[in-house]
């Protein structure tokens, strides 16, 4: 149940992804020599897994990424690409979509990798996700595609994200999933309690997970008695572990035994190296539970 | 996945059920000659399936009916007919029922099928649903009730009504199940959210869809900020497809890959013309997102 | 499906268990002789079962109960003794919990079960609990610690209590469960909808529940309609059964096809012989919806 090890599934990931959607068009806009040296040090620390959506800046990081590829065609190698599809997002170079929606169908996951293929200058695509669950998808249709994109060697491994428990099960029966990316964190808990991560730890599935350190609202600055609650455990457990607030949230994702692989959104290589300090130390229980029981507001039952 | 091909489960609807409880006393009190008219004018028109429950009309509907089977005997075969049974109800005619209860005991579904043979003029049914779940119902009781039925040639094929996906489970692993009819509708949402639906696409199992005009909210009068979103699209579309609002509400039901049958409720045939000119159109998929977002009331996350 | 009847799962419970969490240093302090008053007489009556946890008053009731089997070994294999171990809870002998956390690692698992041996003075359990989902379980780990406890004699049967249904289903998959024990009570209707028994039901599992009278707020004094008609609806089955108020709750319970094996908080052997009367008793599905209706206080759709 080490997250490192080699699933069932035939995946391995670094203890991190590394997310893009905070870099390019939407974050930190990079020079193309900004990323190289973002992404060496990166591979360098070990983490050689990167997060990407064809939607995000717009529809532009990938190719920002690619730059790096074209550049630097070795490092291919040494990386394995997430990417995801499944959202139509008004864009400027999406001018035919007139409104936010999801489409799952044959012609749009195949068409969406062809531009990831070629925004990123590779040809293949370590994982795909589906993005976000379309209530129209047909497995059928979805395991067929899935299929033929592995037969052409386009796509090693396929994943969702954001599905519920039985949308997961739906797409899994037709065709194995390695991964379901969720968003978890100590400021949103529901997975841990509805079933989501229940399903992953009895599938031998590897959670991915999104907003690990909850957007930034782990610097609470509210005055209400649970906040004050928490953030008088959280400084007592920066003391203790010698880590700080967001190395501490990650220290309670990774104490999950599904093990969690959280998505590290940040442009700041120190950033990544602080996080990688987690990996040496585990969570005592009791711990988690104090800092569970305080985001929560209550004692246990 | 086509809704009107040959399922797994042997049982093949037309596009839409006709359905029969706004007839008779709950509703348009037809003459048996306005029935007789009504039922060939549905079966002209291909709609051969005809959805009962032995409540409707205070238990006096099936018998209106049956009155048109007795003087036209040769229309039995040409159409199918639904019916359900396990609510014990209140009526004049059943002085033993002195609140609203569920029953699927043995006993009472076997009444249950004499009665609605008896009234429906009969010797079978094509599909017996329990209509509401008993929280009491015991799944090998219920298996072995409905093998007796189907071995006595009494019922054909055997559903349920308003389950859960775990109640619906719990028979069906028991006792294999053709459809499950549920309430669906713009207006009404959960089943595509809450893996009600999910439960069906994976077992291929045919939903039925009761009230899918959302019990006519569907012309709005609100002035919410909402309801004039959802009017707009709903303007837009009408438009777009050359449909009215109730077509277009049909034609959302019946773009989910789960092959969704709609029950029309409706004593004028015209409704039921209007409702089959939607199967030669497909909703666009950015189409179907614009009304589903409009009537949540929120956009896409 | 009768509840006293051998489950598939091999183990057989007598009707009601009696439970000792009322008992001891939380509730009614019993002298040994008290005790040995108390159970030879539940033994009589032929309750059998007796329902611990490591935690009832505070880490000391167990204790009081082995000073019985100390004084009369014989009465060892006249009964079943159910405990639970899973939560740490802060007190006086365990200063070393903090503050209330779950654990279900091996080596608190071990620990608790030889700590329970040492105090119920006995050298196996029947049924061990885990008493709380540890959301930071691992289910292979709890199956081998399962089968070791099981291999050296020292445990016969598992189960667990509070699960969500997705909790329960990751341990009986790697490791067979004989029961859940649950809440339920016309107070506590949820797991009646949630599939929570559906669950059961489907897998052949005898659920026992805690708390069947709901705390004792069955005495309802409120003067809001609900409380009023529920009042005047046990009112009218009080007459009907010859029954009290306590006794018609757990008829209640009794109705439902999972066999519900309520746990009795008492320390009064009246209440144990009150209850037994329930036995030769069963409740009509009407008056069972009568109660739950008004109980929801809402009719039935």
């Amino acid at each position: 149940m080490k997250q490192t090890s080699l699933s069932k599934r035939m995946i391995e990931f670094s203890p991190f992804l590394v997310g893009t959607m905070r870099l390019g068009k939407w974050g930190e806009d990079f020079s193309t020599n900004q990323w190289i040296a973002f992404i060496e040090r990166a591979l360098e620390l070990g983490l050689k897994d990167f997060d990407h959506a064809d939607i995000y800046g717009d529809y532009t990081t990938e190719a920002d990424f690619g730059k790096v590829l074209k550049e630097k065609p070795h490092l291919r190698h040494e990386m394995q690409i997430t990417t995801k599809c499944g959202i139509k997002m008004p864009a400027d170079n999406r001018p035919e979509y007139k409104i936010k929606s999801y489409d799952s169908g044959e012609k749009h996951i195949i068409q969406s990798v062809e531009n990831s293929l070629r925004n990123l200058q590779t040809d293949y695509i370590d994982v795909l996700l589906l993005h976000r669950p379309d209530f129209l998808m047909n497995p059928n249709e979805i395991a067929e595609t899935f299929e033929k994109l592995k037969d052409d060697g386009k796509v090693k491994f396929f994943g969702v994200s954001n599905f519920s428990p039985s949308q997961f099960e739906m797409i899994d029966k037709m065709f194995p999933l390695v991964t379901h990316q969720i968003e978890a964190s100590i400021r949103y808990l529901y997975p841990f309690e509805d079933g989501t991560l229940d399903q992953l730890v009895l599938k031998n599935i590897i959670p991915t997970v999104w907003s690990p350190l909850g957007g930034g609202k782990y610097l609470l600055k509210g005055n209400s008695k649970e906040e004050q609650d928490l953030n008088q455990i959280l400084k007592k457990l920066i003391d203790k572990y010698e880590l700080n607030t967001a190395q501490l949230m990650l220290l309670f994702l990774k104490r999950h035994p599904s093990g969690i692989i959280p998505v590290l959104g940040t442009s700041k290589t120190e950033r990544l190296e602080e996080a990688l300090k987690v990996e040496s130390k585990t969570m005592e229980k009791e711990d988690w539970y104090a800092l569970y029981s305080a985001a929560k507001g209550e004692e246990l039952p």
